[in-house]
């Protein structure tokens, strides 16, 4: 038995179950468990370091996996979109930035275009210039996002282009009760990050996976701060949510000083996140950390979701009396 | 056919749907019309005026309604807790604030005592001091609240204190996809607040009313500019989502220029509030007004909710393949 959904027709895929591109932390084995279990993996190529994709890709084999990208900053590389699509990637995956100088060429590749938003608006906007799936993220996602919430999010965007293509939840899921509830929004299916940072698969830190699995969701923020120490320069719109700790505390109501230390405070922060310091180091994670307390490999994730939600779906008539 | 949960037997109510206690909009007879349609009305006591308070309780009559109190400034007139004790209500309500203070003498009374919380610390401690009932409120709401979003918040406090209490979603819901996704994620029912706020009975602006039903979600903001504006000395973890406004984005970024014109300030937002010039005085509403777009009375919007609900929870195993 099995969920099947406008998404699970569309991508041909078994399962509605996304993994985010998370940069530098879906890699190629992470997106490949994610597809073989029968979901859709996603590499995070992130800001498009080439080396780093190719790879990945390579990891995956003949899996078929998607590649995503930071849309501003591919907008300053676009060839990189030449050496994705001659991957022939199951989808390509667009997020934070307007997708009409890419949409032209992915669509002439005959490859699905997932386009990420943040508010009704940038839906609209998406499904104009050529979008085939929709993924609407909330802002209680981990990672860089906006300032709207998932619940309210995907039903709106739902009735503003539901008729035209499928819509994804993003932000706050982590189980098969999230898979459930995005659906009962008329979502099609959902994407997740969070749980896959901490997986087996994922690039990040062990000590990261570590505090994410032991980590609250009452102890996140939203923070321009590690953007700053890192000096990558993120349109104002969009910030990144972290496990609270030292160094954003330190920095956060402070960002001016940040940039005046930045020689000093880039290199600490770069020589923590390779040591796995999560006191200096941000672990990259939502609000939905709170559900994610299992050291799980990506297709064993895939597969407690997708059972979760299925047993919450069959007796979900049961509450009619 | 109706929904049944653990909230509806607690209450002895026929549908998992509570009107929110909105400070001034939510009165007797807006309470009422949510009590009769089978779910449960909650006056909103706000601050705490007596007049006010006692004025709406006749207007609801002899139909069982709860009454709602802000915590922390009920703390600083405690003995309006026993005005409302000896009107028999049907629950009370407090939110933003600690009820231990509180919680014995509604006990002794035998009246359910809901408390609405924003972190699941606040849930642990909420219970522990003696709370009937949860309210898990999301960032996504109108009016005050925290920095958590509803869909990751409401599962990870079913798992914190679920099976002790009947746990209620909160935040970003106003339609019958909105309870359904909460059931879906453990909650007992729901909370509304914006639906409610543009209704018939809502003792709202008329033009504040209008300005919620034309209103995008992408378009509210949490400040604390109408705090200020208004000299209501909030604690800082809590600020107040509203629709954004000329008046709001004037001061949003200046709350200390707006603290020094205060005397000026002041009387034009009352005015603008009695005017119903919504550029100026705030429309208190959260993300969900998206989902808003009718004209509707109290009785319906219950009813039309249930029965959307209804509709997703009998379908939901048709999703299986």
């Amino acid at each position: 038995m099995s969920i099947k959904t406008a998404l699970t027709s569309l991508l041909d895929i078994e399962h509605p179950i996304l993994l985010a591109p998370m940069a530098g932390v879906s890699g190629g084995a992470l997106a490949s468990a994610v597809t073989n279990a029968g979901g859709l993996g996603v590499i995070g190529g992130g800001y498009g370091d080439r080396d780093w994709l190719t790879g990945e890709l390579l990891k995956a084999g003949n899996t078929q996996v998607g590649i995503g990208f930071i849309t501003w900053s591919l907008q300053k590389n676009p060839g990189l979109l030449d050496v994705a699509l001659a991957y022939r990637p199951k989808a390509m995956f667009l997020s934070f930035g307007d997708i009409d100088g890419f949409a032209p060429r992915i669509r002439q590749a005959e490859i699905p275009l997932i386009a990420q938003v943040q508010t009704v608006a940038q839906a609209r906007k998406a499904v104009a210039d050529g979008a085939d799936i929709i993924v609407a993220q909330g802002t209680e996602a981990g990672g860089h996002g906006g300032g709207r919430a998932t619940l309210p999010l995907v039903p709106a965007i739902v009735d503003a282009v539901g008729k035209q293509v499928p819509v994804i939840a993003a932000g706050g899921i982590a189980d098969g009760r999230g898979l459930a509830a995005a659906l009962m929004l008329g979502a099609s299916g959902v994407l997740c990050g969070s749980v896959f940072y901490a997986s087996e698969e994922s690039l990040a830190h062990p000590k990261s996976k570590e505090a994410a699995i032991a980590g609250s969701g009452d102890n996140t923020v939203r923070s321009s701060v590690i953007d700053v120490a890192r000096e990558i320069d993120w349109p104002a719109q969009w910030n990144i949510r972290t496990l609270k700790n030292t160094f954003i505390d330190q920095w956060h109501g402070d960002l001016d000083g940040l940039r005046r230390n930045v020689a000093t405070e880039m290199p600490r922060y770069v020589k923590a996140r390779d040591a796995g310091d999560v006191d200096v180091s941000a672990v990259i994670v939502g609000e939905a950390v709170d559900l994610i307390r299992r050291d799980e490999g990506g297709a064993a994730i895939v597969q407690r979701i997708v059972s979760e939600a299925e047993v919450h779906l069959r007796h979900a008539p049961q509450m009619l009396g």
